[in-house]
């Protein structure tokens, strides 16, 4: 088996920019992954907060190919690739192998409910036997209020067992620390590396030996996220993480994506990159005020955007 | 505006056969809508029951105009065609529509949940604006069992305000008679057309004055739903009905999709009917035992198959 250095640390699933008719907007995309990557966070593309299902195959397949063209290191990207249809989640996977990605981030087929272990475990056999590269390194993503198809305990076990290789970790985006302390203290031992899936549970997390988060905040506040990844051992550590929960806590009373997208809008000085696909809807005028308000009140800046 | 026939009666959303590498099966896939054709079955290709999200767009593109051109009527087809994303749905509508489909039946964007209804209609909206043909015929899908995003009477409203042109109707997949009932008195008497999603509702529906029902089990029984179709002024009625409510309640003690294809597969005397993709299983030989056993006890057939 090679051997490639692993993922750690925070990564954002970046926000895509979308231009006037709502196409990927490649340009405004790199800029922020620059940034982002310059605030010590990786590139957890085509994510949940990217509105990743909400782009064809073909469009993230472009959007990542401009990443590259552009010299955004894919040792630093994760890119999401799990979709509901075996075969594109093939195509994906094999394109983010194909350009070097340290490893991707891989929901369930989500359209079925109430299907069986089984079944996940040949939906996620299947797409490693037909990548069939030994660098794919496979984060599964269990994010069951939004799949509603959870990724459980036995499944990894399962998946572990016969695919060592490849099934790298997980995010775990259940928002139940039993869950992720679970994950911990049965899989992170044998080299499965859990990541947090909001920075909420980045000190418990790196405290237990977990590997970071893949958290949506970072996209606009990524600076201290990744402090705190870097000196959790710190006396002031419980401090940072009360200061990062108090941000994380006041997206939260939003809309995630479409607030996230206003902020970066107002901070960057580009009204468009405030614009969102359907069926998620743009920030109203008076929501952002609201929200910028209020992130003033605890010091949040972003400095050196766009 | 063009005038077109409108669809009505009992629709089936087809199976979907897959070959030995799980690729679709175009010619198992003609054979099977003939047959269901000369029972008095529309074709709702591309359904929940045709694992339509566990393909392709490229895929369901392909299988559409293999179906074309084998001669099978376009104006007895309603595609599904609604995807998580928006281009997505826009070529597989386009398609659609271009080939001459009577109508298609559109899943809201299913992956993000508690979207608002706000983001629906730019959803529905802007997919009948990229179109931009006179000819489609929208029929909304409502299942919140497996999509978790519900097409509301607000949202329905809405849309049946700004597009009457192109918004024709509904399937009803909620389960809810109080549901359905509501569409059809809200709705019907504008000309949008109410499907009920289960055989079950089939007479209260034509009672009710809907148009028909779109139904997993036609796949399977298409002659008998039809004929209580055909028939549902006469004496016998209620006895028809309830004999379709024994042979649909066998079916709903298994999976229905791989249920389904595993009777096929026996009358048909083709054991590779049988295949479903993951995150789906295949009935184990067990079950599909019971299963038949059940059916030939009410007199199940399925008569002139392959």
């Amino acid at each position: 088996m090679q051997t490639t250095d692993r993922l750690a640390g925070v990564l954002a699933p970046v926000v895509t920019p979308f231009d006037r008719d709502l196409n990927p907007d490649g340009a405004r995309l790199v800029r922020h992954c620059r940034w982002l990557l310059d605030n010590d966070v990786g590139l957890a593309v085509f994510g949940t907060n990217s509105e990743a299902n909400s782009m064809s195959v073909a469009e993230k397949l472009d959007l990542l190919a401009q990443l590259v063209d552009a010299g955004i290191p894919p040792a630093r990207m994760m890119p999401g690739t799990g979709c509901c249809a075996l075969p594109d989640t093939v195509a994906l996977t094999r394109a983010a192998v194909g350009a070097g990605c340290a490893g991707v981030l891989m929901l369930p087929p989500f359209y079925y409910k109430n299907v069986s272990d089984d079944g996940l475990y040949r939906s996620y056999a299947e797409v490693i036997e037909r990548v069939g590269d030994e660098r794919l390194r496979i984060y599964l993503y269990h994010i069951p209020p939004i799949a509603n198809v959870p990724v459980t305990l036995t499944l990894i076990e399962r998946l572990l067992r016969d695919y060592p290789g490849q099934i790298a970790g997980v995010k775990d985006s259940s928002g139940d620390w039993d869950n992720t302390r679970a994950m911990l203290e049965c899989f992170q031992p044998d080299g499965f590396d859990v990541f947090c899936g909001s920075e909420s549970f980045l000190l418990a997390t790196l405290r237990a030996g977990g590997k970071g988060s893949i958290t949506a905040t970072a996209n606009v506040s990524p600076a201290p996220i990744a402090r705190l990844y870097r000196s959790y051992t710190d006396a002031d550590a419980d401090d940072q993480q009360a200061a990062l929960d108090r941000t994380r806590g006041i997206f939260q009373n939003y809309v995630m994506i479409p607030g996230m997208k206003a902020v970066i809008a107002h901070y960057a000085g580009d009204p468009g990159w405030a614009r969102v696909r359907p069926p998620l809807d743009e920030c109203s005028g008076a929501e952002r005020e609201r929200l910028l308000a209020a992130l003033a009140e605890v010091g949040f800046e972003m400095a050196g955007l766009g």
